[in-house]
């Protein structure tokens, strides 16, 4: 079946989780990777539970209770003075260095992003990294009230783009979202940011700290029955996998 | 509303999980610590993912899956020879120090179990330990094929013992447990086995290893909007939090 349109997870696939570090080491010094790590574990961990128990809520609102949770395991405040400026560091998350050149290379296909995060996050997102132009979607789940891999929310790409399931490259780092549109039907590529040999040598090293174990738990093929169907280093190797020549004009 | 029954999650709150530390270090000298909290991670994570995805599989082999994950990560072998024996420690869990006298002391009411555990991982467990005599039953969520958090494994209570939700006192350690109870509509009691004083402590040390990650990850109450109705430190603190006489003959 041809590939007709390009879907990709954004968090951690187009652009990069761990920018918010910046803001969580000028607002608590000798604290930030400890935080950026735990507060991106529970922030997934809701996601998830919240669908589980059909108490979905904006991806906002459960980004600031992760960071609520992670900061009160520290005993520091979590006022939404606090808070708030630090979530805001998802509206400004750094696309990965291959991105735009990757999106360009691929503007014979439609692409589209499927996301948790809530219209007003990748409405700001896409707008502030200057990537918008090369969307013909940016698709929140928030319209299906269920996050990823909750099989609803992949629904959306047929019903915003009209393509089916079969016509769809999806592409993720996130495993659980790998394993999420494989089931749905999708055909799927996954982005593999920490190769098993890259983290085995991480994690022989004499201290396994938060960053790491972060690492450990979200970075490798999930043991889920539903592998990706092709497993690429960085968004570059899309156009080859798909068979584009990386110099087509969009 | 008179409590009829008192249902008890099984593992974290009867019994500890973090017994099968002899057999990860046992297999593997030098990285039972990393291997056992990954470990248990892993294996919340999958029942929560598979729920979400409507793929339910039994929690046997969704602990094995999360083994040979964490195995992997290191690169050691995931093979049925080394996951299955390891994966048996679940059968054998020890109980807490108090997990006996509290349900002595607790006779008067009906007691039962409902846990994420197979019906065979169960019956091992609780004939293992020599609890099988207090319980009136010892419910697996296998039946609805939907691991807690899912509405629809607390819905077995009801099914089994006969008594409405807000009959049931529900007792977890775990946080998400905590959470979909009380949003079935359970009284819950929260057994708090690592006060925010002692977490807070351990995070100050100058290295946050793989444990303390998991005591940052899974002791806390998590920021759900379901908080429990109360919280205790001890199940010996149960009697006093119904009004039960601690003396009061089975």
């Amino acid at each position: 079946m041809t590939t007709k349109a390009i879907v990709f997870d954004a968090y951690g696939t187009l652009f990069d989780v761990q920018t918010v570090a910046v803001a969580t080491e000028a607002a608590f010094p000798g604290h930030g990777e400890y935080i950026t790590q735990v507060w991106r574990l529970k922030q997934l961990e809701y996601s998830w539970l919240r669908s589980l128990m059909g108490r979905y809520q904006d991806f906002r609102v459960v980004t600031g209770d992760a960071l609520r949770y992670t900061l009160g395991t520290l005993g520091l405040p979590t006022d939404a003075a606090v808070v708030e400026p630090i979530v805001d560091a998802y509206d400004t998350l750094s696309p990965y260095s291959e991105t735009e050149q990757a999106l360009r290379q691929l503007g014979q296909y439609r692409l589209a992003i499927l996301s948790n995060g809530s219209p007003n996050m990748l409405d700001a997102l896409v707008r502030n990294s200057g990537l918008a132009r090369y969307f013909q979607a940016v698709i929140s789940v928030d319209a299906k009230q269920a996050f990823k891999p909750d099989p609803r929310a992949y629904e959306l790409v047929q019903e915003r783009l009209g393509v089916r399931p079969q016509e769809v490259m999806f592409v993720s780092s996130n495993g659980f979202d790998v394993a999420g549109a494989r089931g749905f039907g999708f055909k799927v590529a996954r982005i593999e940011r920490v190769t098993p040999a890259a983290l085995r040598q991480e994690l022989a090293a004499a201290q396994i700290g938060p960053a790491a174990m972060y690492r450990a738990l979200r970075s490798q093929t999930e043991m889920l029955d539903l592998a990706p169907d092709a497993v690429v280093q960085s968004l570059l190797d899309l156009p080859g996998l798909l068979g584009t020549r990386p110099d087509a004009p969009p």
